[in-house]
């Protein structure tokens, strides 16, 4: 492993051109952290497949000859040209994924990154700017519960006190978890250095929905990410006999949550927002035995802070009549809320026409790019199509062609912006 | 503790005058695994708890110079005057509890069989017959999951091999507790002798429901045990990411299942019936995912196994169509099946004659009173009033007046069947 803030050294200041192409590199990730059982990815933050990715990005930087910095919040870079030399363009995404991913979300971005220097090497293009390929760590957060924790360590959105305390379900802490990876609990925290050298960041993604295939384009422009609201149902009845307790003296909690998980779904059918019900703790949740108690999660995203709150204040309202009726008692609090990104409307327009009128798109999906922009960096992202939508499942995917295509704008658009 | 089968010796053959009384007893057993949190009881098989009360229980018999005899399936057993010298008379109920219980499930019955032979004696009773007092050992399953072990195993409905390898949450087998307990697993078993002394039983039980407060009657005759089916319903959907996946290109399972609920309550609304979903499990169970499957368990009860069947199958169709919108797929399992106990109607009669015409009113509810009746054995309940119609719950309530009707109206009972 390469410590911490380490660089690897190039033999020389230009790249090799004899890469590795994109299937081949695919090729060499698809094992890497897949279960047999479900076909899905469980690669997680500090774990040995971690370690393994790590070390496959390492061999891509080494393979291309391009200097390997590892920044103080542990995620990787690799610079094509000095990277103090002047700010740079930075491109990249993440390797890691949510419990039984799929293989596109992240990957795509780091793999397109490679294949695009590649194919800029063999157009023979000089960068007047540093060019940089980021594989940020952990971004799903699925280990430690906090998304985006390598970014948001890096820009200092998120404190390293905070992160080393963080703890997964077996009870490891970040910090003892980075221990056992071989990197420095406390050297953790943010880079302004790491940060200086990143002019313009551009993360290359598979599209999390269907707007490109309704559109018929291969590739888009991200025009900005959702804001987003998680919040806490906690739904109070009274446990009972399930057997033996007359459906009209019973208060339970179940019947309010259905109704609240139905309204939701409505709302944001009607408001063309996302609303999901995706976790939900049930007390005792026993078979013959009405709830006492019911905590849900509702995760809500749209395309305005006024549809967000107009969709919460519905489903509250059905939740809280419906409660009236079970006898049973409401209380809706915000865990989390994240503002609306905009990502920036110059280089945006600008990758647009580079890309030759690609449609603009916006993205209900959280990003490394999200909070690099709300860190002041200019910003953009660029999606690839996806036949069907369908992410964070074994069945995401994204057609060889357009994987192409992707690569292809990407390098167009690292030419524009570092030539 | 007494060895199982073992025998506590009477110093003579006529219980004592002096016994605690109700309340004394009550107040004895009130704070046995009351939890400080909930105010619930917490008393299951083979656990501490399950310990200090039988020693309560053999105190009490020995108080009484009651013979106390422990039969192979565990069960404790009191009995007034020589229990071999000819088929007895029996009563009694259980001591444990479901999680966060209330004090009257169970204990009622047995306290109240020890205050009816205090009453008898003060009325200088003497019985023809023997009278038992039992003590059934977990009657709820709530450690092992199997409900009434104590009374199945002692009928031979449950065989001692599937008994002995039941485990609880822990992993720690019914085996290995009851030797923890200082009991000899493999002396478990039907108990066909035990069985022979038993030639009438009537358990006293708080009622489960308001019947007894419309009718405006402190006291009642059992009729019947309703059918119970248990019924898992499996959705499958497809997981998809919570931010980005379009509502409409969703296989939600959530909202097949939240339908689901709302259709069993309904349905047992309309067909005066029981339906509880108090039981899921959602995988992966994450906030940002929509889920993949969803696993609900059905609890129903009605009066006939016909309108059980009609409750299910409505249920299964509305589950079904709406899993044709949802785009999800279910599996509807049976998994376990009881059908109804028809208590003895002479013996019936006789109670409800004897206790001047008690209402004769169904329960919904199992019971060791219900394993005895279906191995054979003429068998009867007695409910006593339940203000709130609450069980299963730490409001679960008597009054102590109606407590009182109950003891008196059990000790007519016991003169009319031992007399």
């Amino acid at each position: 492993m390469t410590s911490m803030t380490g660089r690897h050294e190039s033999t020389s200041n230009r790249p090799m051109t004899n890469p590795a192409s994109f299937e081949a590199m695919w090729a060499d990730l698809a094992g890497v952290g897949r279960s047999t059982c479900t076909a899905g990815y469980r690669r997680f933050a500090l774990t040995p497949e971690d370690v393994q990715l790590r070390e496959w990005f390492e061999q891509e930087a080494a393979r291309r000859a391009l200097d390997l910095i590892v920044d103080r919040a542990g995620n990787q870079w690799a610079w094509w040209g000095d990277p103090d030399s002047g700010p740079g363009v930075a491109t990249g995404s993440h390797l890691d994924s949510v419990p039984d991913g799929g293989a596109f979300d992240g990957p795509l971005g780091v793999v397109s990154a490679f294949a695009a220097i590649d194919l800029l090497l063999t157009q023979e293009f000089t960068p007047a700017r540093p060019i940089g390929v980021a594989c940020f760590s952990d971004e799903e957060g699925a280990r430690f519960g906090v998304p985006c924790s390598g970014s948001r360590l890096l820009t200092g959105a998120l404190d390293p006190d905070s992160a080393r305390a963080l703890t997964d379900l077996d009870g490891t802490s970040y910090a003892d978890a980075m221990a056992w990876a071989g990197r420095t609990p406390h050297l953790l925290g943010a880079d302004p250095e790491a940060m200086a050298r990143i002019g313009t960041f551009v993360e290359l993604h598979v599209e999390q929905g269907r707007t490109l295939i309704e559109l018929g384009a291969p590739v888009g422009v991200a025009s900005e990410i959702w804001p987003h609201g998680r919040y806490r149902f906690d739904f109070t009845g009274r446990a009972d006999h399930a057997g033996s307790t007359l459906m009209s003296d019973r208060a339970d909690p179940m019947l309010t949550y259905a109704v609240t998980a139905l309204a939701a779904n409505k709302q944001a059918r009607t408001l063309d927002a996302r609303a999901t019900f995706g976790r939900i703790i049930v007390t005792p949740n026993g078979i013959n035995a009405v709830p006492s108690e019911i905590t849900a999660w509702l995760d809500a995203r749209a395309e305005s802070p006024a549809t967000l709150e107009a969709l919460l204040k519905v489903v509250t309202r059905q939740a809280a009549e419906r409660a009236g009726r079970d006898g049973t008692k409401l209380k809706v609090s915000v865990e989390s809320w994240s503002d609306v990104v905009r990502f920036d409307v110059p280089l945006r327009d600008q990758l647009a026409a580079v890309l030759r009128g690609a449609p603009v798109v916006p993205s209900a999906a959280g990003h490394d790019a999200g909070v690099l922009s709300a860190a002041g960096i200019p910003t953009a992202m660029l999606f690839v199509r996806n036949p069907t939508g369908i992410s964070h499942s074994p069945e995401e995917f994204a057609e060889l062609g357009d994987c192409a295509a992707g690569v292809r704008g990407l390098a167009d658009v690292l030419r524009e912006l570092a030539g």
